[in-house]
């Protein structure tokens, strides 16, 4: 077994901290701009001082190649983003770029034999947090989105500014030809921050994904009629809000009824006409439901789409804005990970992603698999963001020699 | 007992619904706005029709005055106002105009005598849709509202436009000698559409207002935890809309055991972050309660302060925005009124206002009292206001002998 420099590690963790460093723990650093270019050059500086090729691709994902030894094998990827939320932190997607960036850093001063190319790459855009949507970059390449769309998303900040400018005046934009494929790349490895609590909670370092979890998105509305709050008696009222109030009370004891694993939250909520002095007429609600087996997604389905057709008066009624089914990660790669997370004492355990991640879409088209290291006290998109440097450096060794034994065991 | 003309009232209730027909049944009619002073220029011509002397005051408040026959006697006043709300109707406010019109239409055309002037008005800025606040002008002229603050207040739809600069623009910009005062004037009547379904369910044409309800108006609050929608387990979550839902239900079912006619609404809701991904952490709600009597309030105030804590483990706080105690019409005028209705033989009731009107500030200043009729459905603020023409001339005929027993009975 391998194993990756905690020293390196803590230095790249404390040198891309100051690229979009907002001052007070984290950073903001919107894709492709400024401080986000800061972190590719890095990136860029750093790969080829190992040997690494850098290639970018029409989506300014940025690819870094150390050769194999083998003529003629695909490509071994290892990928994640370096662009954050707003006041985000500093592990969520930059530690999945270093962690890449260390395996290949390893094998170069280790001199370890590998025989298909390693890759270490950086997608482009995958918080969505300036130019919605998130995961812009592997949607466009495995055919999830429309190219053109994603070109003509406005800036959340400057609506006369799309990324498809930002793209354009970025120095990494590069050629179609070097995208992310099947034809060129054998598989993908994507390390990610858990973002939630149960590795640090289970006192494991490592968890072995097996699968983004399957979801549905509602909307639920209640209408009712509006009146003057000081002159309407409450029997003749039909308050929308009320109805609402009973409405996400009645989901929440139904919902609480099926899988203990199952997660489902009401992050939404529009008010109509929110004012102090006048009974709301309309106000509906998001419900986001997530859980691996697609049984319990129905019966979660069947308990929103049966609820009563009325709460206080006010009629009910639903919208499916989307769903997705569960996406499981390839079964090969999966023991790979967990293989070596064993070998190397590193303690883990199997584990699911209630987030969406890159390499969910990649997926559908090679073999891909996620390693997640702990988020201290669950956070992540905040500032608070923390994985020891030890677990980080865990992790990254989990990757190196899951990634060595991708590379013996496919052609 | 005299009467009003049902006629000379169809002609008023349809010319001003011209004066910013919205083309859908109803007005948008701001104060001071274009549409507001071709509403002013047909009250003030009417009223000079009939030998009324019109003024105005330093906040373009109108006044149409017809002598009385006694040398000294102070002026007995009927005001409401002739602005709406965006998309309001056309009755609340120029319902009150219109028969304070008729009231001295009525005198003219039958030589009735009377020993007061007799005074029409126009309030400015009744419902402070363009610029806040409601019953701008009256709350300035009675000490309630500092007149520098609302001068500088702020345009709803540009902010670089205030309400001074409106006022300075207006041609019925005036002397503050002229205002509504307890040295010049002896009583005020306002009439007004009921806004509530009180009146139709009883089958009564005119409420005879006896108070204006005290309120108090609370903000409620939870706090929680935010975290991703799709990696925290239920049991992990402090959901803070999902918290607000239970103190809403909470305060429904405590409040439900008060008196049946306290009011109490929950208009406005605010969540943050409001994304459909991420638990919410912070949400409040507004609570405004109406009742007559202080013990009831004092009920609500401490059903609301002595909520839990926590709900779902969201800590609770509450803010008292502000209150208002119950304001009591005069005695006598409410006498008149009443006597007036009862003698004409149209049927009434004793009823209270959960509104708020210029006479509740009004009736600190001299001795006032409020006139409803029935608003069909109970709307008002929309479109669909409507109240039939001989209810709008029942109402008439009873503020005319209302202002007529005042004017023989005051000094």
């Amino acid at each position: 077994m391998h194993t990756c420099s905690l020293e390196r590690m803590k230095d790249k963790i404390g040198t891309f901290a100051k690229y979009g460093d907002a001052g007070h723990g984290g950073i903001t650093r919107y894709s492709l701009s400024a401080e986000a270019h800061l972190a590719r050059d890095e990136f860029s500086r750093r790969m080829r001082a190992i040997g690494a090729v850098v290639e970018t691709d029409d989506m300014a994902n940025v690819y870094a190649t150390l050769p194999g030894s083998e003529p003629g094998l695909r490509r071994i990827a290892m990928a994640s983003h370096v662009d954050s939320v707003k006041n985000g932190g500093n592990y969520d997607g930059i530690l999945g770029v270093i962690c890449a960036m260390e395996t290949l850093e390893a094998v170069a001063a280790g001199g370890i034999a590998h025989r298909h190319p390693l890759t270490a790459m950086i997608w482009t855009n995958e918080e969505g947090s300036l130019y919605p949507p998130a995961m812009m970059s592997s949607g466009v390449i495995t055919g999830k989105f429309d190219k053109k769309t994603v070109l003509a998303s406005k800036s959340v900040l400057d609506p006369t500014k799309t990324f498809g400018e930002a793209l354009a005046a970025s120095p990494y934009l590069g050629d179609e030809k070097n995208r992310l494929s099947a034809d060129a790349y054998a598989a993908m490895f994507e390390l990610h921050i858990e973002q939630g609590p149960i590795l640090e909670a289970a006192k494991k370092d490592v968890g072995v994904v097996t699968c983004v979890l399957g979801m549905v998105n509602y909307r639920i509305r209640t209408r009712g009629q509006a009146d003057h709050a000081g002159t309407t008696p409450m029997s003749y009222r039909k308050d929308a809000l009320f109805a609402a109030a009973q409405a996400l009370m009645y989901l929440h004891e139904k919902l609480d009824e099926l899988d203990p694993a199952l997660v489902y939250t009401t992050g939404e909520i529009k008010c109509h006409p929110c004012v102090h002095t006048v009974i709301p007429d309309e106000v509906d609600f998001s419900l986001d439901a997530r859980h691996e087996d697609p049984a319990v997604i129905a019966r979660v389905v069947a308990i929103i789409e049966g609820m009563p057709k009325e709460f206080a008066g006010c009629a009910t009624s639903y919208e499916r804005a989307w769903a997705r089914d569960t996406v499981y990660f390839d079964k090969r790669l999966v023991g790979f990970v967990k293989e070596s997370a064993d070998a190397l004492g590193v303690s883990n355990r199997y584990i699911n992603s209630g987030a969406g991640h890159d390499a969910q879409f990649v997926s559908y088209m090679m073999p891909t698999t996620m390693i997640f290291v702990p988020s201290k006290d669950g956070h992540s998109h905040c500032e608070l963001e923390y994985t020891a440097p030890e677990q980080c450096a865990a992790g990254a060794s989990v990757l190196l020699n899951a990634v060595l034994k991708a590379d013996a065991a496919l052609g």
